[in-house]
Formats: C-alpha cells, sequence, structure tokens
C-alpha cells in the first residue's frame, strides 16, 4: 500500500519550501523502506528548485545526500535487512540495459538514470527526494553506511563525497601525487579530507584568506590565496590533479598552466556561462580538461568504506525543517562550515 | 669544422622564403651530419614564418619533417653508422635532466625542448631546420628510417604521423574503439591510415563533401559532412577518440557531444582564437578534452616502426625549392593532397 509521509517542497521554481506530503510507492519485491535520519542540503537543491539548470518537476522535494535505517523490505531483497543503516545518494534507478549501466557506470545511463528527486520513475511519477521523513528505493540503487560512520556526518559523503572521491580514484591520487583543490566548501573540504587521507599533497586555492586554518586542518599541507599576486607564477606546473569545486567562472588558462605534464583539471562545479580557454595550455603539457558527475553507486560505496578506514566525515551545522529556507540563503552566499544537514525527524514535527 | 650549406629562409615575418646559406655546426662527439633527402611541409612552417604564434628568429629556415642519410659521425656515436636512413622530427635537444627528460618526454622539457628550427640550442646560437641540404644533429633526437619505408613518404610520419599516433597509442585505439578524424589534410590522412591500421572504426567528419571517397580509401568506415542538417544528433555519443586536426574554431561542445562515456576530444589543430565549451558537455559522459604536442623521440621511432610494419606512409606532392612559396600558398588555402614534401637536392641547384 502507498505511503503518505511527511516532506518539505518546493512548490513552484523559486518559491520557499512549506511542509506537505508525498505519496511513496509500495514496498515492492526489490525495494526497501527507508526511515531516513538525515538529508544533507547539497549546492544542486538550490539550483534546482530555482530551476537554474532548465525547468523542473513542481512541488519538489530536494535531498539527495540521505541516510537512515531500513524498516521494511521486499520479498526478494537480498542486500539488507531490517534495521541496516544504508544511504542512497543522486539516483535511483536507471534502464539497468545499456552499456555503462552494464558496466556500473549507471549515472551515465544511455536513456538517463532516474534522479532522487526531479525526475520521473520507470512508472512515470515523479521522484521525490530526502526532505522528507521516508523514502522507498529498489536495494541495487542503495549503499551500506560503515558502522564507524555516524548518519549525520555521512550524509555528505553521499554525493559531495563520492563526487570529489571518484575522480580522485580513477586519476591515480596517492603518495607523490599532488592535489590542488580550488574552493574550500561542501565538495572542497572533503575533497582536502580524502585526498589528504590518499597520501596525496594537498594545496588549497581559495580566494577567502579566511579559510587558510580551516584547510590546513583538514590535511592541506599548503593554503594560497589566488587573489595574490604572482600566485599563478609560483605554482606553475605544480600539481598532477585540480580539482575545480567553485561554480563561479575562473581563469581557465591560469589553473591549466598550474598543472604538471600530464596534468588533469578535472570540473566539479558548473560555471553559469561558457568556459574559455586557449589549446595551447594543454598541448604544452599534454594536459586535459575532465568533467565528472558523482559516482556510480558501488563508486558511492567504495567512498563510504574508505571514509570509514579513514575516518572521515563531513563538517556539518545540522538544522531542523523549518530552518532549510535560511539555511539555503546561507548557502547561496557560501556562509556554511561545510555542510547543512537536516535532522529528519523534524519533517514529522 | 663548421659546414656552410644552401638553404631556403624567410628573411623576416611573412616574407617570401628565398635561398641562402646556413652555418651547421662542428660535428661533435656525440652528433652525426645527416644529408637531406627530402622534408615535409608542415602547417606550423607557414605559421612561423609569418609569427602567428609570437615573434620568431629570422632569418628562419622552417621543416622539421627530415629524412636522409648519415654522411659523418662523431666518434662517440652509437646508433648510426655512415649510411643509415635517418630522420629528425620537432625537436633537435632538451636539458636532459628534468623529469620529462628523464622520463622521455623531452618535448616537455621543464627547460624548454630545442625545436628543430626558430629556437636558440644550448651555445645560443639559432636552429635552423631541414629547407636545406645537410643537418648537424645529436644522434639521441634522430631516429631510424626503417628500410621499407621511402625517404619521401616517410617525411610526413616525423611531425604529422606521431602527432597522431602517439595520442592514439595514449587513448588504446585499437579493436572495439571508434575514432573520428575531424579535417581530412596532412593530419588528417594520416590519423585515418594509422587508427585504420590499429584497428580501430575511423569516421572522418570533414566540412568538404569532396573529400569522401579519399576518406574512405585511406580506410575510413564513415564519412560525414559536418554541414549537413541532423549529423551531430546522428552521431550523438558515438566515439571514443575524436582527433581534431582542424585549426578553424569549431563548436566545441556540439563534438564533445559525439563522445561516447570517457571519450576523448584530443586537440591537435590549434584555432586563433580562446575555445568555448559548456562544463555540462564534459561532465554528462565524463568526457576529457586533451592536448598533446607532437611526441617524443621514442614516439617518433614507434611511429615509423608501426608504418612500416602497417605498410604506411603519407599522399605526398614533392614540389622543388623554387616552388616552396607557392606550396606555402595553396597550404594556406587547404590546396594539397595531402602533403607537401620537397625534395632536398633541389636546395643546391
Amino acid at each position: 500500500m502507498p505511503l503518505t509521509v511527511p516532506a518539505w517542497a518546493a512548490p513552484a521554481p523559486g518559491a520557499p519550501l512549506a511542509p506537505t506530503t508525498v505519496t511513496r510507492r509500495d514496498v515492492g519485491d526489490h525495494d526497501i523502506l527507508i526511515e531516513i535520519a538525515h538529508t544533507g542540503i547539497c549546492h544542486t537543491d538550490l539550483h534546482r528548485v530555482r530551476a537554474d539548470w532548465g525547468p523542473g518537476i513542481f512541488p519538489m522535494v530536494p535531498g539527495h545526500e540521505i541516510t537512515g535505517t531500513v524498516v521494511a523490505a521486499g520479498q526478494a531483497v537480498q542486500r539488507y535487512a531490517l534495521g541496516d543503516r544504508v544511504g542512497v545518494g543522486c539516483l535511483v534507478d536507471s534502464c539497468r540495459e545499456c552499456a555503462p549501466c552494464r558496466a556500473g557506470d549507471e549515472q551515465y545511463c544511455a536513456r538517463g538514470h532516474t534522479a532522487t528527486y526531479n525526475s520521473r520513475d520507470r512508472y512515470g511519477d515523479p521522484t521525490h527526494g530526502g526532505y522528507s521523513t521516508h523514502l522507498v528505493v529498489d536495494e541495487r540503487y542503495a549503499v551500506r553506511i560503515p558502522d564507524v560512520l555516524e548518519l549525520d556526518l555521512a550524509a555528505p559523503l553521499l554525493c559531495a563525497g563520492v563526487t570529489v572521491h571518484a575522480p580522485l580514484v580513477r586519476r591515480g591520487a596517492g603518495p607523490g601525487t599532488r592535489v590542488a583543490v580550488v574552493g574550500l566548501g561542501g565538495l572542497g573540504h572533503l575533497g582536502v579530507r580524502i585526498a589528504h587521507a590518499m597520501g596525496a599533497e594537498v594545496t588549497v586555492l581559495s580566494r577567502s584568506p579566511g579559510k587558510r586554518d580551516d584547510a590546513l586542518r583538514l590535511g592541506a599541507k599548503e593554503f594560497r590565496t589566488t587573489t595574490d599576486p604572482g600566485v599563478f607564477e609560483d605554482l606553475a606546473g605544480s600539481f598532477d590533479i585540480i580539482l575545480n569545486t567553485v561554480a563561479a567562472g575562473l581563469d581557465l588558462d591560469a589553473h591549466l598552466r598550474l598543472l604538471a605534464l600530464d596534468g588533469a583539471f578535472v570540473g566539479l562545479g558548473v560555471p553559469d556561462g561558457p568556459s574559455e580557454f586557449g589549446f595551447f595550455s594543454l598541448m604544452l603539457g599534454r594536459r586535459s580538461i575532465e568533467g565528472s558527475l558523482f559516482g556510480s553507486v558501488a563508486e558511492i560505496q567504495r567512498t563510504l568504506d574508505f571514509c570509514a578506514l579513514a575516518g572521515i566525515g563531513a563538517d556539518i551545522e545540522t538544522v531542523t525543517a523549518d530552518r532549510i529556507n535560511e539555511a539555503f540563503e546561507r548557502l547561496a552566499k557560501g556562509d556554511v562550515r561545510y555542510r547543512f544537514v537536516i535532522d529528519a525527524k523534524s519533517f514529522s514535527s
């Protein structure tokens, strides 16, 4: 029987979020019902409720950094049992048949993955995210939260964490590699922690000199303010990987010249307009510009397992549902260190 | 004793080339003296004599696709003997001490490699290229021309050939990979031949419908005119590697969307102005934009050895020295199928 549960939704593009209810589908044979404990507030939530990246499906219940506990399971569920601690990230389904799906890259599903919210599921119904008390999901699209991770500190790993971890793994970050993290926010602070734990030498590049202490505390070896004169000359050819976590447009050529031979600029933040560069900046060091989109379910699990081993969680500020709109406003100004996480109990009060 | 030899040089930026003489250094202990047989005309020669990419050293003797025969050797020379068939590509020296040099990537020498022309050697003297009868070079910067390759057909492999082969090797082109070659010119026609010989499935993307027959003859499986309506939609997600050999600016986003998951757009042509793209075009397929600069000496040798095995040479039009300026004009209009090669005997007549 479908379940009607409390949630917070944006009724229309740009409108403040307000309490409502949503219907979760029947728990199917392969589904689990999750009682949500915590949901992170991702910058994408902000973009989506404002329809910054194209029209959305409204009312919209955001949230794709979800942790909780299994409270019901379909009869064919194999991986999870009642009481298990689980998480759901940015996607809840995919076609399961195309080449990327078969290769375990379902976030690049050729038919388009089903996003955790602002998407339509295989029955044509809109998906609703984690700003809610409960979620029904096929067990294949859930991950296990390792015991040592707290459900609140782990929530941001489901999107922000895997988004930085996956390209670091792909690019072989580790002892001997030099990683620059551009921007110290939700993604950036996890990028520093994770790259440092992988054994890489980490430099934070930021426009805010006030973040120096945090950067060093999180594991950076160096902190450089990019508005300082001469910093791009000083650091020329210094990095194997640049993780760009900022959405604001930046001088791409200047950043490309910071890369050593075969270095990669990995774009995780999405600037509003087009980005510009000159091909010589790439050719004169066999450099590359890469894009990366969060991660697959397997990559999320890998991120969680790595973070469990390394003792890594996010730096969070916990909020209740009635403070979501305030949190959105502060997030838009970059005023959070470093991730808002909503206590899901507050959705039902 | 230094040798004064015939050459053709541009006396000043943009001026027509004219006969002159240049002095080649003493044949040092590690040097070989090459009697040049053929020199290819690379599009870079045109850019350099026009100082398109910054000021140059004039008078300038271009030419970095050089084949010939060893006619003298220093006493410490080990690899080559008198009469050996050898080639010289885009560089003739490097620091030999930096990390890229030690790794065999001397084209990315941290102190800047010494280009075959328009550069200064370790003694501070300007280097002069292959539009000449003779060249002195340290044996480390020469390659062996396999017996089965003709010296005229092989000349373009020294720059154009390695420039397309090296990124195809790095990106794993072979059976099962789909390669698009954008532009069918000097680089492009070798890109098609080489990628096809590596076992990849090759598509040529061109703005000139008249090149279809040539494309198929060279080994392409498909030919598509990029000005046809719907071609970018038809081919969306179709390629693992795009080799862009054209310098004219193109719609980078449209081309990025032609890439499959993890596909790479390899930029070999250098547009005059900056290039523009949106990061979503990369992120929605974990795609990358890469730059690549000709190849190392080892990579040139690998290209020659591969082309010898595969029976690949360039399609050339042989010219004599007195027709260099006419060849430059035709090259600027794309009027050559597919590489001009100068008969070096004509420099001394």
